[in-house]
C-alpha cells in the first residue's frame, strides 16, 4: 500500500523507485501523511514546508533514470544546524530567526547531488551546544525526551517520519538520540565528513552523524560521502569465532539498571551466537578523559560563540556566556595541556580497539529520562567523541520502561566500514533477541 | 591632506574618527583614490563596489558616538574564502562566481559589530588551496608575486589601500605574503579566532590570520577577536638583557641569499640592541614535520573538496582532484600517524620556544620570486602552522632585488599577546635599522 511506504528503509525505497514501482511524489506523501498523524505528539520539525516538498519530489521525478544518483528520493531529516540553501537555518537561537542564507553545506551538496530529497530541517538544542531540549518529544513515549542535540533527526527517523537523517556530535548528540529512539546511528571517524556549513562548537570534537533504521541504509550514506577504510570491509563476516570486547569504562558508575542489563543480554547473546567477548579497560593514566573533554569544550566555545555574544549576548544560553566569558577560568596552559592529553590517548585506544572485531560499550547510562526540558548525559559517548573514532549505535535493548536502549559499537579511527559489517552482523542479533521491537 | 589618509595605520585613522577629525567617508573616498590610482598595477581585489563602501562609510559616521565600537570606521580587506553578507564570497573558483549567501563569517561578524567598514573581497588562490597566484601582483614590483593564497589582503595592506586585511593560513598563505609585501603579519594560534564561514581546507591547520602595516594594528585585531594569554603582556619588554633564539629549521637548505643575510642581520642587531641570541634546532624526531604536514594537508583535502568534486569535477584544479581521489595513495594510517605525530610534537615545541622572548625564524626562502603565475614556497611556515604556534611576521629587511622580506618571530601556544609585545620592540629595530621602506 502506498500509504505504508513511509515504513521503509532507505535502502528499500531507493530500490522501489529505481524499480520505477513507486514515484519520489508517492513516497514525499506517505511521509507527509505520518507526519501529520503525528507531528503533534512528536514535534521533530524546525522547518517543512510539505508544498515546497511535493514541488521537489515531482522535481526529482523529472530527472531522466540516466542522470540519477544513489539517493534518487530518499528522504533525510536535516538537522537545523546545518545550512541548507532553499530552508531556513535558524540554530534553535533567537539571533538566527528565519535566518536564511542561500547557501549549502558541503555535506548537503553532497547529498542533493546524490538526489536525495532535502525533506526538512529537524529541532536542535541551541546550536547543538546546549542541553535544553527543544520542543520535540520522544516518538516511543511523548513524556520523554529523544535526547539531544539531534533531537528532531533522532525523533524522526525513530518514529518513520523520515528514513535517514543527519545530526551532529560534540559530545553525545548523534548516539545518545540513537539510543533514545531506538535506531542506529553512526559518528564517523572525526572529519571523515566534510563539516563546511555546520555550526561550530569545537574544532576538534564537532563530527557529523548520520540516523537511519538499519545498517545497510548507513553503508549507503558512508559510500555516498565516501568514507572508506584502507581495507575493504569484510564481506563475509560471522558473529561464529569472532572477537569482541566490552569496556564499562571510567563513568561506569553512571550506569542505570537499563543499559547494565542491556550490556549484560549483548554480551550472552555474542556468546550464544559464538563470538569471544572479554573485558578490557581503559589504562589508568586515560582516566581523566571526560574531564580533559570538558576542558577543551568550554575552551573552544570561548572562541566559538564570541560572534553570537558580540551580537546579542542577551539572546544565548547563560551556559554560552559562560563560555565566552570564561566562567570556568580554564587557563590556556589547562586548555592545551588537555588537547594534547586527549591527542596522546588517540593512538594508544586505537591499538586497543583494533585487536577486536569492535569493543561494546554503552550508549548511555539508561533509558530516555521523563521530561523534554533536558536530553539527558552524554557521559559514555563523549569519549570516543574526543577520541576521534567511530561508533554505531545499535538498538535492541529496553530499559524497565520499555522505552529503547542502544549498545555501542566502537573501531578504531578510519575503520568505519568494517565497524559497519560488524555492527550488521551484531544488529540482526540485538534487534531479534535483545527484547525492544519498534512499534509503527 | 585628507588626500593622504590612506596612509594612515588603523590605530592611527581610527584615533582621528574618534577624535572627529575626520569623517569615515573622507577616509574611504581617500582609499578609493589610492586604490583607483593603483588598481590597475595591483589589482587586490576580487570585489570592491566604491558606491557601496560610501554608503556604508556615511552609515557609519551617522552612529552616535555612544554606540561606536574599537575599530570603527577602520577599513579592512577581507579575503575572499570569507562570507560576508553584503558582497559575494567567490574563491577563486568557476563553481562560486557571482555566489553571494546572506551571510557573515564569525570573524566578520565581531568585526561589524566593532564597526570596521568591511571594505571588499581580496583575492586569494582557487579556495586558498592551490599556489596558482589570482591575478595580482606584489604591489612593490609589479613583475613579481604578492605570494599567496592571501594574495589581496597582503597586496593591498603593503600598498596601502587598506590597512589592515584577513588572510587565512593552512601552510604559508598568511605569513608568506606578509613578507613578500613588507608588512606585519600574525597567524595566531590555532583555533584562537573563530573560522566559522570560512572554507574549510583543514580542520586542524586552517588559521585565520590578520595584516597590518604595525603591531600595535595587530594589537588592536586581537583585542577585538578576544585574543588573551594567560598572563597580561608585559607592557616594559626591552630588547636590553631580553632571550631569543634563532631557529634555521630543517628545511633550511632551501633559504635562499636574501632570508639567510636577513636573518643575520636580524640577529647582529638584536645583539646590538643588547639582547642575548642563541642558535637552537628542532630535535631530530621532528625532522619529518613538513612530511606529516604534508600527509595531513593531502588527506584532509580529501574530505574538504569532496562537495565540489561532487557538483563539479572539471571547475576544480587538478590538485584539488588529487586531493579527493587520493592521488598520492595515502594510507588512512599514514594520515593517522601523521596527525597523530605532529600532535605528540606540540607540546616538546611550545617547552622549547617558552625559554626565550620569542624565537627567530625565516618567513620565507627569499623575497618574492618574479612572476604571478606562481605564489612562493610555504617551506618555513607550514611547520609552525602544524604546530598551531603564533607566527608574527616582522618586516624590515630586503632582498639582492631591492624586495621586502621579513622575519618570523614564534612563541608557545596562546603566547600570541606576549609575542605581540616582542614584535614591536623588535620591529621597531628592524624597521628602522633592517634596510627595507615602504615607498608610498
Amino acid at each position: 500500500m502506498s500509504s505504508d511506504l513511509y515504513k521503509l528503509t532507505a535502502s528499500e525505497v531507493s530500490a522501489r523507485i529505481k524499480a520505477g514501482d513507486i514515484s519520489v511524489e508517492e513516497y514525499a506523501k506517505s511521509l507527509l501523511a505520518r507526519i501529520e498523524a503525528r507531528d503533534e505528539a512528536v514535534q521533530a520539525w524546525a522547518y517543512l514546508d510539505p508544498d515546497f516538498v511535493i514541488k521537489q519530489a515531482k522535481a526529482l521525478d523529472a530527472v531522466p533514470q540516466s542522470e540519477r544518483g544513489s539517493l534518487h528520493g530518499v528522504a533525510i531529516a536535516v538537522k537545523d544546524v546545518i545550512y541548507t540553501k532553499d530552508m531556513p537555518t535558524q540554530f534553535n537561537s533567537p539571533i538566527y530567526t528565519n535566518d536564511a542564507p542561500k547557501v549549502d553545506a558541503g555535506s548537503i551538496a553532497i547529498l542533493r547531488k546524490a538526489g536525495a530529497l532535502i525533506f526538512g530541517k529537524s529541532t536542535t538544542t541551541e546550536f547543538a551546544a546546549t542541553t535544553f531540549g527543544p520542543k520535540t518529544r520522544n516518538p516511543h513515549d511523548p513524556s520523554r525526551t529523544p535526547g539531544g542535540s539531534s533531537s528532531g533527526s533522532g525523533a524522526a527517523v525513530g518514529d518513520f517520519q523520515a528514513p535517514i537523517g543527519l545530526g551532529t556530535q560534540t559530545g553525545g548528540s548523534t548516539i545518545r538520540p540513537g539510543s533514545y529512539n531506538g535506531i542506529y546511528a553512526l559518528k564517523p571517524t572525526w572529519n571523515s565528513i566534510t563539516r563546511e556549513g555546520q555550526k561550530i562548537y569545537s574544532l576538534i570534537l564537532d563530527t557529523l552523524g548520520l540516523y537511519a533504521r538499519s545498517v545497510a541504509d548507513l553503508e549507503m550514506l558512508a559510500d555516498t560521502f565516501a568514507i572508506h577504510d584502507d581495507a575493504s570491509p569484510p564481506t563475509d563476516f560471522t558473529l561464529k569465532g569472532a572477537k569482541f570486547a566490552f569496556l564499562k569504562t571510567m563513568v561506569w558508575p553512571e550506569v542505570g539498571p537499563g543499559t547494565a542489563a542491556a550490556l549484560n543480554k549483548a554480551v550472552s547473546l555474542l556468546h550464544a551466537h559464538g563470538a569471544e567477548v572479554e573485558e578490557i579497560s581503559f589504562p589508568e593514566d586515560l582516566n581523566a578523559l571526560p574531564a580533559w573533554h570538558a576542558t577543551v569544550l568550554n575552551s573552544d566555545g570561548r572562541t566559538a560563540f564570541l560572534p553570537e555574544y558580540t551580537i546579542a549576548k542577551d539572546k544565548i544560553s547563560a551556559q554560552l556566556v559562560g563560555h565566552v566569558e570564561n566562567s570556568g577560568k580554564i587557563s590556556r596552559r589547562a586548555q592545551v595541556e588537555a588537547f594534547d592529553k586527549i591527542s596522546a590517548a588517540r593512538p594508544v585506544v586505537d591499538e586497543m580497539l583494533g585487536k577486536y572485531a569492535a569493543v561494546l560499550t554503552p550508549s548511555v547510562p539508561d533509558e530516555a529520562p521523563l521530561g523534554i526540558e533536558k536530553t539527558g548525559s552524554a557521559s559514555f559517548c563523549l569519549i570516543w567523541t574526543a577520541l576521534h573514532t567511530p561508533v554505531v549505535n545499535v538498538p535492541g535493548f529496553k530499559g524497565e520502561n520499555g522505552m529503547p536502549i542502544g549498545i555501542s559499537l566502537v573501531a578504531p579511527r578510519y575503520h568505519d566500514r568494517r565497524l559497519l559489517a560488524v555492527s550488521k552482523k551484531v544488529g540482526e542479533v540485538f534487534e531479534a533477541e535483545g527484547g525492544w521491537k519498534a512499534s509503527m
